[in-house]
């Protein structure tokens, strides 16, 4: 790598050859199949960073509401290669007798009406249909001050970001603001699955009483991954969609945004966000 | 929404309500068709920022390898609701007489090998597969200094983030540091398919001599996507990924990553960047 820095005040540290930090980033395939000799299918491809991939996997399945238990697991590896670590890039999950297999791709789950062809209120409403948990009577409650620390909290966690400067996070708190998980990702989406999918496996659904708190924007799917956790409070360091202010607005949930330094905005359930 | 500033020296500013103003997050559905009277069907759907959904849809045709020009699209329109505007979440697009019909979900192009299953090996190699243009012998070379100063000009064409501060901004420049065109979305990878597909339709492409600026991280998909539309020198915000540094190597494409102020890391083919 190159390090160039046109202010360098000694002119032969302009151009610098370094060598490179990177974030690891490699493509894991998740396959599902029923209890039984049947062959498991491919369900999804993402981009990931290694590790945690079998809390990937599990929480990939639940936030796409194909499980609802670690229950609904029978066995889930990491596929083992012969050469080098990056080769072990499939995780092979048998489902549980009685679990229906997934019939369509997880990114299909939208709603198609010939009103309104595929809209913001369907993919709602898909969730709503999805989701196990109800969260709007949650009766958490965190006082603002204590939010405002979390980020540092996350922060001071995340190992991966400080060696390259290029990794999501998410991170679950109590509601005393003690951090429960951390899970460091390429992908923020990745970085809540694998939140998740250790919680599936400790047993802890629903995240009853807990926050999620992820380092970048709080998108619907993110906002979707919590609904369907049972997580009442997401917090995002960074801007919230629309479509995620009115999932949230639909759960009942919690949502603050730009959560930085002292000051937020809250979105949705500001009662859950004391002085 | 609630403003909460726990260092307002007012006591009585510290909690406040505001109106929101987000970006605006909502799926768009894109269905493809061979030529003829054969019903379209569903190919993807992504959550993106309503706007230039056209381009989103052939930019994403064409850096998935679906269509390589213009000339492969009949039609594309996006489907006319009865209702509000946000029911306009669909694009039908017909492929010209000749052009294969996508036989699978565009998320499966990833070759799988029973020796390495899903690695990254694997995925660039199918990209290289894919990818009509070669970038390798483009003759670009950008001062650095030049290079420095796109990010301000990116972050001035920006009108959605001014608004929101939840956007991801992608945009095509000339060799001279000329703003050619500027696509904001809730996601990276839609304002980088915004902006090749403006491309596609303007039959500009391969883009050589051309520098892509995205507004966050260099990751796989999008040094994909730079690859697909010919474009030989990607730069970003943010930290690139292993794979998006070992994809670019393999194309020959110049990436630069952590262009912030008056420093950058050039990764890859750094004979592009002078002094």
């Amino acid at each position: 790598m190159l390090r160039v820095d046109l202010d360098a005040t000694d002119a032969g540290r302009t151009w610098v050859h370094r060598p490179d930090t990177l974030a690891v980033e490699e493509p894991l395939e998740i396959r599902v199949g029923p209890a039984g000799p049947a062959r498991r299918r491919p369900l999804a491809v993402t981009m990931r960073t290694p590790g945690a991939d079998l809390d990937l996997a599990i929480g990939f399945l639940l936030t796409e509401g194909l499980i609802r238990s670690a229950d609904d697991v029978s066995t889930a590896q990491l596929c083992a290669g012969t050469e080098a670590p990056n080769t072990y890039n499939v995780v092979d999950v048998t489902l549980a007798p009685g679990v229906p297999e997934p019939t369509t791709d997880a990114t299909r789950h939208f709603h198609t009406t010939s009103s309104c062809g595929v809209c913001g209120k369907a993919s709602i409403d898909a969730v709503r249909t999805r989701s196990p948990f109800g969260v709007a009577d949650d009766p958490l409650a965190v006082p603002a001050a204590l939010l405002a620390e979390l980020p540092q909290r996350l922060r001071a966690g995340q190992r991966g970001f400080d060696r390259t400067g290029g990794l999501h996070a998410a991170g679950l708190f109590t509601a005393d603001g003690e951090l429960v998980v951390l899970r460091e990702d390429v992908g923020r989406h990745n970085a809540v699955d694998k939140v998740i999918g250790w919680a599936v496996r400790e047993r802890r659904l629903p995240l009853a009483g807990h926050v999620l708190l992820v380092s970048g924007r709080a998108s619907f799917e993110l906002t979707q991954k919590a609904w369907m956790a049972g997580v009442p409070l997401l917090a995002a360091v960074s801007a919230p969609s629309t479509l995620a202010v009115d999932l949230a607005t639909e759960a009942g949930l919690t949502l603050v945004g730009f959560l930085r330094g002292r000051t937020m905005n809250v979105y949705t359930g500001a009662h859950r966000v004391t002085g």
